[in-house]
Protein backbone atom coordinates (compact mmCIF):
# COMPACT_ATOMS: atom_id res chain seq x y z
CA UNK A 1 0.00 0.00 0.00
CA UNK A 2 0.74 3.99 -0.40
CA UNK A 3 3.53 4.57 1.83
CA UNK A 4 2.36 8.83 2.31
CA UNK A 5 0.18 10.92 0.13
CA UNK A 6 1.33 14.64 0.02
CA UNK A 7 -1.68 16.62 -1.06
CA UNK A 8 -0.14 19.58 -2.98
CA UNK A 9 -1.80 23.42 -3.53
CA UNK A 10 0.62 24.55 -6.54
CA UNK A 11 -0.85 27.91 -6.21
CA UNK A 12 -2.26 30.18 -9.34
CA UNK A 13 -0.82 29.96 -12.84
CA UNK A 14 2.25 31.88 -12.14
CA UNK A 15 4.99 29.23 -11.55
CA UNK A 16 7.23 30.76 -9.27
CA UNK A 17 4.36 31.23 -6.83
CA UNK A 18 5.06 27.44 -5.75
CA UNK A 19 6.25 27.24 -2.67
CA UNK A 20 10.16 25.91 -1.50
CA UNK A 21 8.32 23.05 0.18
CA UNK A 22 6.05 22.21 -2.72
CA UNK A 23 8.87 21.87 -4.96
CA UNK A 24 11.02 20.08 -2.74
CA UNK A 25 8.29 17.33 -2.26
CA UNK A 26 7.49 17.17 -6.08
CA UNK A 27 10.96 16.38 -7.05
CA UNK A 28 11.43 13.69 -4.18
CA UNK A 29 8.18 11.61 -4.41
CA UNK A 30 7.53 8.60 -6.64
CA UNK A 31 4.86 9.74 -8.67
CA UNK A 32 2.38 12.79 -9.07
CA UNK A 33 -1.37 12.51 -9.57
CA UNK A 34 -2.83 15.28 -11.64
CA UNK A 35 -5.97 16.33 -11.66
CA UNK A 36 -8.12 16.38 -14.96
CA UNK A 37 -11.92 17.51 -15.48
CA UNK A 38 -12.35 15.53 -18.41
CA UNK A 39 -10.65 13.22 -20.62
CA UNK A 40 -8.22 14.29 -23.15
CA UNK A 41 -8.27 17.69 -21.39
CA UNK A 42 -5.12 19.07 -20.22
CA UNK A 43 -4.45 19.27 -16.10
CA UNK A 44 -4.30 22.92 -15.35
CA UNK A 45 -2.33 22.24 -11.96
CA UNK A 46 -0.41 20.25 -14.13
CA UNK A 47 0.41 22.76 -16.42
CA UNK A 48 2.05 25.03 -13.29
CA UNK A 49 4.60 22.34 -12.76
CA UNK A 50 5.41 20.30 -15.55
CA UNK A 51 8.98 22.63 -16.27
CA UNK A 52 9.97 21.46 -12.64
CA UNK A 53 9.17 17.71 -13.02
CA UNK A 54 10.57 17.15 -16.41
CA UNK A 55 10.27 12.85 -16.53
CA UNK A 56 8.23 12.21 -13.45
CA UNK A 57 6.07 9.41 -13.67
CA UNK A 58 2.60 11.39 -13.57
CA UNK A 59 -0.83 9.61 -13.53
CA UNK A 60 -4.25 11.05 -14.70
CA UNK A 61 -6.99 11.53 -11.63
CA UNK A 62 -10.37 12.58 -13.48
CA UNK A 63 -12.97 14.39 -11.66
CA UNK A 64 -15.63 15.66 -13.85
CA UNK A 65 -17.14 19.32 -13.01
CA UNK A 66 -20.85 17.79 -12.67
CA UNK A 67 -22.91 18.25 -8.87
CA UNK A 68 -24.43 15.05 -8.70
CA UNK A 69 -22.27 13.66 -5.34
CA UNK A 70 -23.69 10.15 -6.08
CA UNK A 71 -21.44 10.26 -9.60
CA UNK A 72 -19.12 12.17 -8.08
CA UNK A 73 -18.41 9.99 -5.54
CA UNK A 74 -17.58 7.13 -7.91
CA UNK A 75 -14.82 9.36 -9.29
CA UNK A 76 -13.24 9.57 -5.94
CA UNK A 77 -13.41 6.02 -5.32
CA UNK A 78 -11.67 5.89 -8.86
CA UNK A 79 -9.13 8.06 -7.32
CA UNK A 80 -8.66 6.25 -4.13
CA UNK A 81 -8.03 3.42 -5.56
CA UNK A 82 -5.46 4.45 -7.99
CA UNK A 83 -3.75 6.15 -4.67
CA UNK A 84 -4.00 3.40 -2.37
CA UNK A 85 -2.30 0.94 -5.09
CA UNK A 86 0.98 2.80 -5.17
CA UNK A 87 4.45 1.51 -2.82
CA UNK A 88 5.88 4.67 -1.94
CA UNK A 89 5.16 8.21 -1.78
CA UNK A 90 2.98 10.19 -4.05
CA UNK A 91 1.83 13.69 -4.64
CA UNK A 92 -1.61 14.56 -5.47
CA UNK A 93 -1.86 18.21 -6.60
CA UNK A 94 -4.65 21.01 -6.79
CA UNK A 95 -4.37 23.99 -7.86
CA UNK A 96 -4.56 26.96 -5.60
CA UNK A 97 -4.67 25.98 -2.14
CA UNK A 98 -6.17 21.77 -0.92
CA UNK A 99 -8.21 23.48 1.93
CA UNK A 100 -10.31 25.82 0.08
CA UNK A 101 -13.01 24.52 -2.38
CA UNK A 102 -10.58 21.89 -3.57
CA UNK A 103 -11.72 18.61 -5.76
CA UNK A 104 -8.83 17.03 -3.46
CA UNK A 105 -10.61 17.62 -0.20
CA UNK A 106 -12.97 14.12 -0.77
CA UNK A 107 -10.07 11.83 -1.36
CA UNK A 108 -8.42 13.59 1.37
CA UNK A 109 -11.42 12.39 3.70
CA UNK A 110 -11.18 8.95 1.78
CA UNK A 111 -7.62 8.62 2.46
CA UNK A 112 -7.68 9.42 6.21
CA UNK A 113 -10.44 6.90 6.64
CA UNK A 114 -8.21 4.58 5.35
CA UNK A 115 -5.33 5.56 7.68
CA UNK A 116 -3.35 6.44 5.34
CA UNK A 117 -0.04 8.98 6.07
CA UNK A 118 -1.07 12.21 4.74
CA UNK A 119 0.64 15.63 4.47
CA UNK A 120 -0.69 19.01 3.05
CA UNK A 121 1.19 21.70 1.84
CA UNK A 122 -0.21 24.93 1.64
CA UNK A 123 -0.65 26.86 -1.80
CA UNK A 124 -1.22 30.75 -2.91
CA UNK A 125 -5.38 30.67 -3.71
CA UNK A 126 -6.64 32.84 -6.07
CA UNK A 127 -8.41 34.78 -3.44
CA UNK A 128 -5.46 36.53 -2.58
CA UNK A 129 -3.97 36.76 -5.78
CA UNK A 130 -7.20 38.26 -7.36
CA UNK A 131 -6.54 41.00 -4.47
CA UNK A 132 -3.04 41.62 -5.67
CA UNK A 133 -3.87 41.55 -9.48
CA UNK A 134 -6.57 44.50 -8.76
CA UNK A 135 -4.22 46.60 -6.58
CA UNK A 136 -6.17 46.45 -3.20
CA UNK A 137 -5.97 44.47 -0.03
CA UNK A 138 -9.13 42.00 1.13
CA UNK A 139 -9.44 43.91 4.71
CA UNK A 140 -7.78 45.77 6.85
CA UNK A 141 -8.35 46.16 10.82
CA UNK A 142 -11.37 44.79 12.09
CA UNK A 143 -13.31 44.19 8.69
CA UNK A 144 -15.21 40.80 8.36
CA UNK A 145 -15.21 38.97 5.10
CA UNK A 146 -16.71 36.16 3.80
CA UNK A 147 -17.00 33.84 0.44
CA UNK A 148 -20.05 32.63 -0.56
CA UNK A 149 -19.73 30.22 -3.39
CA UNK A 150 -22.00 31.24 -6.39
CA UNK A 151 -23.02 34.10 -5.04
CA UNK A 152 -25.56 32.55 -2.60
CA UNK A 153 -27.16 34.41 0.08
CA UNK A 154 -25.46 37.85 -1.51
CA UNK A 155 -28.63 39.88 -0.98
CA UNK A 156 -28.10 39.48 2.61
CA UNK A 157 -24.78 39.59 3.43
CA UNK A 158 -24.20 42.80 0.84
CA UNK A 159 -25.48 44.28 4.13
CA UNK A 160 -23.54 42.86 6.75
CA UNK A 161 -19.88 42.50 5.40
CA UNK A 162 -16.98 44.28 3.89
CA UNK A 163 -15.61 42.24 1.82
CA UNK A 164 -17.85 39.35 -0.14
CA UNK A 165 -15.80 37.14 -2.18
CA UNK A 166 -17.74 35.40 -4.68
CA UNK A 167 -16.30 32.30 -6.67
CA UNK A 168 -17.24 28.66 -7.95
CA UNK A 169 -19.38 30.01 -10.81
CA UNK A 170 -19.23 30.46 -14.39
CA UNK A 171 -21.61 32.79 -14.24
CA UNK A 172 -20.41 36.08 -12.35
CA UNK A 173 -22.93 38.65 -14.32
CA UNK A 174 -26.08 36.25 -12.98
CA UNK A 175 -25.05 35.97 -9.82
CA UNK A 176 -24.07 39.80 -9.15
CA UNK A 177 -27.33 40.94 -10.85
CA UNK A 178 -29.05 41.05 -7.35
CA UNK A 179 -26.88 43.39 -5.75
CA UNK A 180 -27.13 46.07 -9.28
CA UNK A 181 -28.85 48.46 -7.85
CA UNK A 182 -25.96 49.34 -5.12
CA UNK A 183 -23.63 51.95 -5.29
CA UNK A 184 -22.01 51.72 -1.84
CA UNK A 185 -19.74 48.92 -3.63
CA UNK A 186 -16.58 48.82 -5.41
CA UNK A 187 -16.24 44.88 -7.77
CA UNK A 188 -13.29 43.61 -9.28
CA UNK A 189 -13.50 41.19 -11.55
CA UNK A 190 -10.62 38.64 -11.92
CA UNK A 191 -10.07 36.04 -14.56
CA UNK A 192 -7.75 33.20 -14.23
CA UNK A 193 -5.33 35.58 -12.32
CA UNK A 194 -1.34 34.99 -12.81
CA UNK A 195 -1.92 32.92 -15.72
CA UNK A 196 -0.85 34.57 -19.24
CA UNK A 197 -4.48 35.43 -20.84
CA UNK A 198 -5.60 37.15 -16.85
CA UNK A 199 -8.31 39.79 -17.35
CA UNK A 200 -9.07 42.39 -14.27
CA UNK A 201 -11.38 44.87 -14.37
CA UNK A 202 -12.48 46.83 -10.92
CA UNK A 203 -15.39 49.62 -11.05
CA UNK A 204 -18.86 50.23 -9.42
CA UNK A 205 -21.49 47.26 -10.98
CA UNK A 206 -22.88 49.39 -13.60
CA UNK A 207 -19.93 50.06 -14.97
CA UNK A 208 -18.52 46.52 -15.49
CA UNK A 209 -19.08 44.56 -18.57
CA UNK A 210 -19.23 40.91 -17.22
CA UNK A 211 -18.86 39.33 -21.04
CA UNK A 212 -15.41 37.91 -20.37
CA UNK A 213 -15.30 36.75 -17.17
CA UNK A 214 -17.94 33.95 -17.22
CA UNK A 215 -15.15 31.41 -16.47
CA UNK A 216 -15.05 28.88 -13.90
CA UNK A 217 -11.50 30.55 -12.68
CA UNK A 218 -12.63 33.58 -12.60
CA UNK A 219 -13.98 35.56 -8.77
CA UNK A 220 -15.45 38.75 -7.77
CA UNK A 221 -14.17 40.88 -5.20
CA UNK A 222 -16.96 42.89 -3.59
CA UNK A 223 -15.55 45.66 -0.91
CA UNK A 224 -17.98 48.49 0.48
CA UNK A 225 -16.85 52.01 -0.26
CA UNK A 226 -16.22 54.11 3.15
CA UNK A 227 -17.98 57.54 3.64
CA UNK B 1 13.18 58.50 -4.91
CA UNK B 2 12.58 55.07 -4.27
CA UNK B 3 12.34 53.10 -7.49
CA UNK B 4 9.66 50.15 -6.67
CA UNK B 5 8.19 48.68 -3.46
CA UNK B 6 7.68 45.00 -3.29
CA UNK B 7 4.91 43.57 -1.00
CA UNK B 8 6.32 40.27 -0.07
CA UNK B 9 4.11 37.51 2.56
CA UNK B 10 7.10 35.62 3.83
CA UNK B 11 4.07 32.69 4.87
CA UNK B 12 3.82 31.04 8.17
CA UNK B 13 7.01 29.66 10.36
CA UNK B 14 8.00 27.51 8.02
CA UNK B 15 10.52 28.97 5.62
CA UNK B 16 9.71 26.44 3.10
CA UNK B 17 6.50 27.97 2.84
CA UNK B 18 8.27 30.95 1.05
CA UNK B 19 7.45 31.56 -2.17
CA UNK B 20 10.09 30.41 -5.10
CA UNK B 21 9.43 34.13 -6.04
CA UNK B 22 9.53 35.75 -2.98
CA UNK B 23 13.14 34.39 -2.36
CA UNK B 24 13.96 35.64 -5.80
CA UNK B 25 12.96 39.04 -5.34
CA UNK B 26 14.36 39.38 -1.81
CA UNK B 27 17.62 38.19 -3.35
CA UNK B 28 17.56 40.77 -5.70
CA UNK B 29 16.39 44.09 -3.82
CA UNK B 30 18.76 46.39 -1.99
CA UNK B 31 17.16 46.54 1.16
CA UNK B 32 14.35 45.18 3.22
CA UNK B 33 12.53 46.41 4.98
CA UNK B 34 11.15 44.34 8.47
CA UNK B 35 8.28 45.39 10.34
CA UNK B 36 8.97 45.50 14.41
CA UNK B 37 5.61 45.60 16.82
CA UNK B 38 8.08 47.20 19.70
CA UNK B 39 12.05 48.43 20.02
CA UNK B 40 14.45 46.13 20.55
CA UNK B 41 11.87 43.02 19.71
CA UNK B 42 12.87 40.71 16.71
CA UNK B 43 10.75 40.56 13.35
CA UNK B 44 8.68 37.61 13.32
CA UNK B 45 8.75 38.46 9.85
CA UNK B 46 12.50 38.36 9.69
CA UNK B 47 12.94 35.31 11.60
CA UNK B 48 11.36 33.73 8.73
CA UNK B 49 13.33 34.81 5.75
CA UNK B 50 17.07 35.21 7.56
CA UNK B 51 18.62 32.64 6.37
CA UNK B 52 18.21 33.14 3.14
CA UNK B 53 19.47 37.07 2.78
CA UNK B 54 22.44 36.95 4.54
CA UNK B 55 24.50 40.05 4.73
CA UNK B 56 21.24 41.85 3.25
CA UNK B 57 20.82 45.71 3.75
CA UNK B 58 17.59 45.03 6.48
CA UNK B 59 16.00 48.25 7.79
CA UNK B 60 13.08 47.84 11.08
CA UNK B 61 9.95 49.59 10.35
CA UNK B 62 7.78 50.05 13.34
CA UNK B 63 3.99 49.13 13.94
CA UNK B 64 3.09 49.25 17.77
CA UNK B 65 -0.03 46.63 18.71
CA UNK B 66 -2.13 49.52 19.79
CA UNK B 67 -5.66 50.43 18.14
CA UNK B 68 -5.92 54.15 18.14
CA UNK B 69 -5.90 54.97 14.24
CA UNK B 70 -4.65 58.27 15.01
CA UNK B 71 -1.24 57.69 16.46
CA UNK B 72 -1.06 54.53 14.28
CA UNK B 73 -1.06 56.94 11.54
CA UNK B 74 2.35 58.65 12.48
CA UNK B 75 3.91 55.42 12.30
CA UNK B 76 2.67 54.32 8.77
CA UNK B 77 4.18 58.24 7.92
CA UNK B 78 7.14 57.14 9.12
CA UNK B 79 7.55 53.98 7.54
CA UNK B 80 6.73 55.95 4.27
CA UNK B 81 9.30 58.34 4.79
CA UNK B 82 11.99 55.65 5.38
CA UNK B 83 11.15 53.66 2.19
CA UNK B 84 10.55 56.76 -0.21
CA UNK B 85 14.29 58.10 0.70
CA UNK B 86 15.77 54.68 -1.06
CA UNK B 87 16.89 55.05 -4.86
CA UNK B 88 16.81 51.59 -5.76
CA UNK B 89 13.97 48.70 -5.24
CA UNK B 90 13.08 47.52 -2.05
CA UNK B 91 11.16 45.28 -0.31
CA UNK B 92 8.72 45.04 2.76
CA UNK B 93 8.16 42.11 4.38
CA UNK B 94 5.29 40.70 6.17
CA UNK B 95 3.82 37.56 7.79
CA UNK B 96 0.98 35.58 6.18
CA UNK B 97 -0.36 37.48 3.12
CA UNK B 98 -0.04 40.84 2.24
CA UNK B 99 -3.65 41.41 1.51
CA UNK B 100 -5.40 40.12 4.66
CA UNK B 101 -5.25 42.03 7.86
CA UNK B 102 -1.71 43.08 7.04
CA UNK B 103 -0.39 46.48 8.35
CA UNK B 104 1.61 46.70 5.37
CA UNK B 105 -1.97 47.72 3.40
CA UNK B 106 -1.85 50.99 5.35
CA UNK B 107 1.79 51.80 3.77
CA UNK B 108 0.72 50.00 0.53
CA UNK B 109 -2.44 52.86 0.00
CA UNK B 110 0.50 55.71 1.06
CA UNK B 111 2.71 54.43 -1.56
CA UNK B 112 0.07 54.15 -4.24
CA UNK B 113 -1.42 57.34 -3.04
CA UNK B 114 2.43 58.54 -3.96
CA UNK B 115 2.48 57.59 -7.33
CA UNK B 116 5.09 54.85 -6.52
CA UNK B 117 4.90 51.33 -8.20
CA UNK B 118 4.32 48.64 -6.38
CA UNK B 119 4.26 44.71 -6.90
CA UNK B 120 2.65 42.33 -4.04
CA UNK B 121 3.67 38.84 -4.00
CA UNK B 122 1.30 36.84 -2.07
CA UNK B 123 2.44 34.43 1.16
CA UNK B 124 1.23 31.21 2.25
CA UNK B 125 -1.69 32.43 5.37
CA UNK B 126 -2.21 31.13 8.27
CA UNK B 127 -5.69 30.19 7.73
CA UNK B 128 -5.08 27.89 5.55
CA UNK B 129 -1.46 25.98 7.05
CA UNK B 130 -3.75 26.06 10.22
CA UNK B 131 -6.54 24.20 8.39
CA UNK B 132 -3.69 21.74 7.02
CA UNK B 133 -2.33 21.19 10.72
CA UNK B 134 -5.20 20.47 12.12
CA UNK B 135 -5.72 18.09 9.08
CA UNK B 136 -9.59 19.57 8.01
CA UNK B 137 -10.53 21.21 5.04
CA UNK B 138 -11.53 24.69 5.65
CA UNK B 139 -14.38 24.66 3.26
CA UNK B 140 -15.97 22.02 0.20
CA UNK B 141 -18.67 21.92 -2.33
CA UNK B 142 -21.43 24.78 -1.63
CA UNK B 143 -19.90 25.55 1.78
CA UNK B 144 -19.93 29.71 3.14
CA UNK B 145 -17.04 30.71 5.30
CA UNK B 146 -16.43 34.06 7.04
CA UNK B 147 -14.09 35.60 8.90
CA UNK B 148 -14.62 37.38 11.72
CA UNK B 149 -11.95 39.35 13.46
CA UNK B 150 -12.12 39.46 17.36
CA UNK B 151 -15.06 37.23 17.30
CA UNK B 152 -17.32 39.96 16.17
CA UNK B 153 -20.63 38.71 15.50
CA UNK B 154 -20.16 34.93 16.19
CA UNK B 155 -23.36 34.61 18.12
CA UNK B 156 -25.21 35.85 14.74
CA UNK B 157 -23.20 34.07 12.38
CA UNK B 158 -22.94 30.92 13.86
CA UNK B 159 -26.19 29.76 12.36
CA UNK B 160 -25.33 30.77 8.80
CA UNK B 161 -22.34 29.68 7.79
CA UNK B 162 -20.73 26.12 7.56
CA UNK B 163 -17.02 27.67 8.79
CA UNK B 164 -16.38 30.64 11.08
CA UNK B 165 -12.60 31.95 11.44
CA UNK B 166 -11.85 33.84 14.22
CA UNK B 167 -8.58 35.37 14.56
CA UNK B 168 -6.58 39.22 15.45
CA UNK B 169 -7.51 38.28 19.32
CA UNK B 170 -5.43 37.62 21.84
CA UNK B 171 -8.68 36.14 24.08
CA UNK B 172 -10.29 33.39 22.19
CA UNK B 173 -11.68 32.12 25.35
CA UNK B 174 -13.15 35.06 26.02
CA UNK B 175 -14.34 35.19 22.24
CA UNK B 176 -15.73 31.81 21.80
CA UNK B 177 -17.61 31.90 25.28
CA UNK B 178 -20.87 33.59 23.53
CA UNK B 179 -20.88 29.96 21.58
CA UNK B 180 -20.44 27.56 24.67
CA UNK B 181 -23.60 25.81 24.62
CA UNK B 182 -23.27 24.75 21.13
CA UNK B 183 -22.60 21.35 20.61
CA UNK B 184 -23.32 21.07 16.46
CA UNK B 185 -20.11 22.78 15.90
CA UNK B 186 -16.28 21.54 16.49
CA UNK B 187 -13.66 24.06 17.13
CA UNK B 188 -9.61 23.65 16.20
CA UNK B 189 -7.85 25.71 17.89
CA UNK B 190 -4.14 26.55 16.70
CA UNK B 191 -1.10 28.72 17.97
CA UNK B 192 2.11 29.58 15.91
CA UNK B 193 1.47 27.52 12.73
CA UNK B 194 4.33 25.66 11.71
CA UNK B 195 6.67 27.30 14.37
CA UNK B 196 8.44 25.34 16.30
CA UNK B 197 6.38 25.84 19.30
CA UNK B 198 2.92 25.43 17.23
CA UNK B 199 0.15 24.19 19.28
CA UNK B 200 -2.92 22.33 18.36
CA UNK B 201 -5.91 21.19 19.54
CA UNK B 202 -9.74 20.46 18.05
CA UNK B 203 -12.77 19.07 19.92
CA UNK B 204 -16.46 20.04 20.79
CA UNK B 205 -16.05 23.32 22.95
CA UNK B 206 -16.68 22.32 26.19
CA UNK B 207 -13.80 19.80 25.75
CA UNK B 208 -10.93 22.14 25.01
CA UNK B 209 -8.55 23.95 26.80
CA UNK B 210 -7.76 27.28 25.82
CA UNK B 211 -5.01 28.42 27.96
CA UNK B 212 -2.03 27.93 25.77
CA UNK B 213 -4.28 29.48 22.81
CA UNK B 214 -4.36 33.20 24.24
CA UNK B 215 -1.61 34.26 22.09
CA UNK B 216 -1.71 36.90 19.01
CA UNK B 217 -0.53 34.67 16.61
CA UNK B 218 -3.56 32.05 17.36
CA UNK B 219 -6.92 31.33 15.72
CA UNK B 220 -9.77 29.03 15.91
CA UNK B 221 -11.39 27.35 13.24
CA UNK B 222 -15.21 26.46 13.56
CA UNK B 223 -16.74 23.96 11.70
CA UNK B 224 -20.92 23.04 11.64
CA UNK B 225 -20.97 19.30 11.97
CA UNK B 226 -22.98 17.77 9.63
CA UNK B 227 -25.93 15.48 10.66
Amino acid sequence: MVKKVYGIGVGVGDKKLLTLKALEVLKKVDKIFVPISKEGKKSIAYEIIKDYVDGKDVEELLFPMIKDKEKLKKYWENALEKVLKEEGEVAIITIGDPTLYSTFSYVWKLLREKGVEIEIINGISSIFASASALGIPLVEGDEKLCILPQGKDLEKYINEFDTIIIMKTKNLKEKLEKIKDRDDYIVGLVKRVTFEDEKIAIGKLDELNFDEFNDYLSLAIIKRVKK
